[in-house]
């Protein structure tokens, strides 16, 4: 039976992972003002779900770009994801055509704008380099 | 320079071996009422998106499934592509994963709406088998 | 400065033209359990905006179906503007046509599903005719 | 430092009190398709977040109420938590009114078919009793 | 029978006492425009609706943080109603714990976006105090 | 038989129209990143669907003026078919007058967000002039 800070310890790890980043910003970033959805993040939907055994990392990421590419109104977290595929084994070009085939299932619009956000993430990332 | 027919002809055959169906449902059904639906359907959704070679069958009915699962008012197609992700070779605990994942981002009503779907769809194969 | 029952009878009045009922049914349904929201849809919805001059009322059908259509979670209204826009001078293949087109801007899936709300409301008059 | 089963027994006892049931369906529907889904409707979703202190359950059932008739996809969870409602303290006549305002931030069409599942939910509840 | 300027009145009597403001912005920002839709929020959505005695005014305001949160499309309006819930009687914690259980319902990108906009609320007053 | 180029060009000549741009942006601003996207829309979008004769121009930009002001996640999309109502002959009033009936079918928040991109249209057209 684990102790609930193994869930907390192992979301951080999943979420360090897919995001490179050493603090993971959504968790930090919450810890002044909500603090429990910032645990919830890391302990539920990285910790748990993410972490599950069921579907590769690359896979999930896969989901997660359709997701929320068709509801259109989560930019960051789209660009989080872009950058946390790219982490997980896809290509850009894979990417690209992810979010063009949202085209046929959430429209035009939709894609066009993920394609923004997938060119804001890979500017970011060649500016890095 | 190709054909425009060549066009339709790929996508009725990307919706075969989608559907498992010798004359596609979502194209036939369609035409006495809309008949040039159904023909983009077949010749764009199909024969130009989903013949690409940039995105692997599997990973396109990933990236689908979270799009349609997301949006959760689009049963028929969820259905079909659940139907269709199985065709690609993804598991039944693998859509039920990828299913579940949709609670983190677009929450758990549509998540467990789509385990419903899913359901239906190995009921049905069962039933087929 | 008008009476508050002329924005009701005005209301009344503008919903029958779009559906033909004489005593329309989304006021008169909504009489036992939310006559609020049933008086609201009259004076306001119909007795306010849908009486303006501001706007053609085959115009206004066009608008209303984009936006049913896009949203997806609206059978019962759609249906009904369906009709309406019939009504209001729209031709079978005109509506078919304005719903094909969602398929740009909402996907394939908004469209299919609405043309399948069209042929429902084609055959209901079919068989009345 | 609590044990994880605490979090499933306090979910249940949760949903228990939203729902009259003593076995919620929401759970026990899913155990033998995606009991990880179920798990973790109980444990996060009921366990961790309804059962905190900082709102009261008649609150988290009107803002729950808000979420769910606004997007208008999910009618077996709103029935759920109109049932939910009642349960928490509303009456039957806040909620109309609560389904009601939702015509002003996501439209009649959306209020309209919340009532209608309000309706429904009244109507068991009379037929029980 | 009341004069129709009643409701205007009535309606921008509701707005200053949810917004705080003596000359409601979301009226007075469409009159060059679009005045016909500024009328229609001060006498419709706040003289009508909001006017209502079936439902408190922190419960309305609950539903709606719900409503808006969830859409995850308004972001003027949903830090409207944030500063509105708190002149209603809601304390900080419990608009934080209301949009961290939009997580439930429509996802963690909707709960954390609406984070961020209550911050950005609870900053401003800050600012101003 | 159309030779494929035919539908590229018949689409690019449509979009000209529709924006009044030499070298339509949304299909140039793709070519470098998402060129099978950027072909699509010329092809498909324009070429097959909005070239078709079975709807007037005007009649197609009110649906698609509809179904983006309904879904409020597409904004740069809802400014270009803004100004595309405008050259398709709408009057200002009449754009004004269709995102004020949004209201209705998509609430309050979706209407006014549209009319703050039609104000900005309107403005940067004035300007230009």
């Amino acid at each position: 039976m684990e102790h609930p800070d193994e869930r907390f310890e192992r979301g951080l790890k999943a979420l360090q992972h897919i995001s490179g980043e050493t603090d993971p910003t959504v968790v930090s970033s919450l810890a002044d003002i909500a603090p429990d959805l910032g645990r919830y993040i890391a302990e539920f939907a990285y910790g748990d779900v993410y972490s599950g055994p069921a579907l590769e990392p690359r896979d999930r990421q896969l989901v997660t770009l359709g997701a929320l590419a068709a509801l259109g109104n989560a930019a960051p977290q789209l660009r989080f994801h872009i950058n946390g595929a790219l982490n997980a084994g896809c290509t850009r070009a894979e990417i690209v055509e992810a979010l063009t085939q949202i085209a046929v299932y959430a429209g035009f619009p939709a894609a066009i704008n993920a394609i923004g956000h997938a060119r804001a993430v890979f500017d970011e990332r060649d500016a890095e380099a």
